[in-house]
């Protein structure tokens, strides 16, 4: 049996994947009995293919001709962004052939849409590479957690801020420095807002709902905050309370709703999540029967992410000429719980005038709207005359905390808003 | 699309398979599209199966008729053991009927033969609960990972021995103690053999083995050691020396041969497998493209292990009548590489009189044989007359270690065998 492959891109992850053909061609053969073969490689520069032995592959500039030829069975999209990869896509499922993408950002805004053209063609579209890079993430929780209701998803999903948030953790670094470091590194992207301003986490977040779920939702109801607020005080506060601040997608079913959100978390140290360090991904999902389970791994690079990109291939390839599976439904498009709802522990930063009844007028505050107070660091040290005042919250409704805090934020002696971070 | 289960087996997992089947038969079918109908369950006894609306389903003892019936598509073997549980698969796969079973005693046994016979007839053996329960590690290892050679794994696949070593580890504990109030849980199997001495977890390193390097292994050749021998001394000296002891299934590719075995490791505190507490399981996979991954979850326990079994439903489910796709190949019989070849860093416990000169005739013995030292604690607390002198090598062959040993235990003031751990 064989099946060939085209691939549209030949970038980073591109290169990846060719490279992966050809080195593990045999591997794959030997352990599947299926040869899957790279025919064609499309992109408009082809130069960074040059390290590579493409004897008998056709290397062009011509998407549509690979799309076309009856030798690919199924297309690789590997080019990114919106257009072209939305019409090769959309053209090569409705020539019959299944696709592979890595494409992130156009599965969150037009999954629904692409997913319905690969069934209405009986073909499959699989994008296990575009959430967690090498975690097999997207197997796992439509196929190895099919039994499940999904009752909680917490996930760190974008590799340049879990390495920021690590090193401002263990070297004491501040966000600023530790950035800029990451960029000099080539390790976060330029400009690295789509990082750091959590977009990268909400891409993912809106994939790994839709799935969880089996339901479309708006990219733009997630709630996303990233990590830019962070101070390396805030990391060393949470320390202090036994807690690690991480970049988290939190998806969970509550009362019949979905709540979905991208924002800096508290966890607990001895926490799983806690122990991912550096630039790498881990998604904690709590389903109703097989309880917690985690993943773990790279969630981004060449060569994690070529691998889910091929391991989506030899799934489809192992099928041969038979029928693709039934594919996975989504129902109507659903809102999101309002996060107002959210009951929970917060971690409050306040700064404030170091003044005889500060405390006081803060907690009464709170108090009045039934916000309770679990624990509290204070230090005498001052900036520009202001002092650091660490509120850890018992649980609470969101919205309850809202209004005190705007209340709070407008008494006299308060430097600058609160900031406010969820605890899990 | 339906596909009717026949469920052998109405005990624990069996229970389980039969609870999740009813009460998430809505859900797997919204997402799936595909109908997966309970229609039988046989055991010799059906007592506790009283709690359920078994409405519908044939109900009886008779295993045969079950398999026979062409209302059933898939058959899920759930007594275990060896036989009659290896009667009926052979006897379900005959029948062109695809089986999934959580039997990892026989699987360890007959795999090879097993999944012959499920090729020979077109049909799949599926078998996702017979390594570490509700953790989708067989669909992640030859699925989401098949693009990749397998450096290494490391499996916490006993939740027993983890439980035990995580009470010694953080409560101070001695290991009977541990057990025995494990046992009165009902938590660990009565005996628990199977467990502490390290034969269970054997039995999923097999699996694990055959599944990572495509080739029949026999269980016989995996040196095997238990944690009877673990004291809480031990665990304490490790802790001071920056470790935690955790029972590991270790499998590698070496110099093109694969070793496997079992046996209590220490596992530096700040990996991630050392986070890995009580009753969970955790396998650590790197692989030659995707690098680190790690799946955690729990690996026992009635509900989890039925979430795999279903799981393994739904994949064959939402095949419908289309063939089974390209089986996972098995090549011919490997022999494992010889354990003392092993290269790496060892802990050693030594049980000597309180002399002059003792610690300079043990450095020696070592010194002759190229083994040197990292680091050492002794303490001034004296047990019967005799001192526990702990060790950590450097990087050495155990082979050499093995003899400086022999020669080091026949000395006069050596009080008992040393303890050898290794190091990951």
């Amino acid at each position: 049996m064989a099946c060939g492959v085209g691939v549209i891109g030949a970038g980073t992850v591109g290169g990846g994947v060719v490279k992966t053909l050809l080195s593990n061609h045999e591997l794959i053969a030997q352990q599947t009995g299926v040869e899957v073969v790279l025919t064609h490689v499309a992109d408009l520069n082809t130069e960074c293919l040059n390290e590579f032995d493409l004897t008998g592959v056709t290397v062009g500039s011509d998407a549509k001709a690979l799309i076309a030829d009856p030798n690919v069975q199924v297309v690789c999209e590997l080019i990114g962004g919106f257009e072209p990869a939305k019409t090769f896509i959309l053209e090569a499922l409705n020539a019959g052939k299944s696709v592979v993408t890595a494409n992130k950002m156009l599965l969150a805004y037009h999954g629904p849409e692409l997913c319905k053209a690969a069934v209405d063609n009986g073909v499959e579209l699989r994008y296990e590479a575009a959430v967690a890079g090498g975690i097999p993430i997207i197997k796992a929780l439509r196929e190895g957690l099919s039994a499940n209701h999904i009752n909680v998803i917490y996930g760190i999903l974008n590799g340049t801020c879990n390495y920021i948030l690590s090193r401002m953790t263990y070297e004491g670094l501040e966000f600023e420095e530790t950035l800029e470091q990451a960029v000099a590194m080539g390790f976060a992207e330029t400009p690295p807002d789509l990082d750091i301003e959590g977009h990268d986490t909400a891409h993912k977040c809106q994939i790994l709902t839709s799935l969880a779920y089996s339901t479309e939702i708006g990219l733009d109801e997630i709630p996303v905050e990233g990590i830019t607020k962070i101070t390396h005080a805030d990391v060393a506060y949470a320390r202090e309370m036994g807690y690690l601040i991480k970049l988290l997608a939190v998806i969970r079913a509550v009362d019949g709703e979905i709540e979905a959100r991208v924002q800096p978390t508290l966890v607990p140290e001895d926490h799983l999540l806690a122990a991912v360090r550096n630039e790498f991904n881990a998604v904690y999902v709590q389903g109703d029967i097989a309880d917690a389970t985690l993943y773990y791994g790279r969630g981004a690079g060449r060569m994690p992410t070529a691998s889910a990109v091929v391991a989506d291939i030899v799934d489809i390839a192992r099928r041969g000429d038979a029928p693709a599976p039934a594919p996975f439904v989504y129902g109507p498009r659903r809102s999101l719980r309002d996060t107002g709802h959210h009951e929970g522990r917060f971690y409050l930063r306040l700064t404030t005038g170091d003044c005889p009844g500060v405390l006081g007028s803060i907690c009464t505050l709170l108090g009045n709207h039934g916000v309770s107070i679990a624990s509290c660091i204070q230090k005498e040290e001052q900036i520009d005359n202001f002092v650091h005042l660490i509120l850890m919250t018992h649980e609470t409704i969101e919205s309850a905390l809202r209004s005190a805090l705007a209340e709070i934020d407008a008494l006299d002696f308060i430097g600058e808003t609160t900031h406010v971070l969820r605890v899990l």
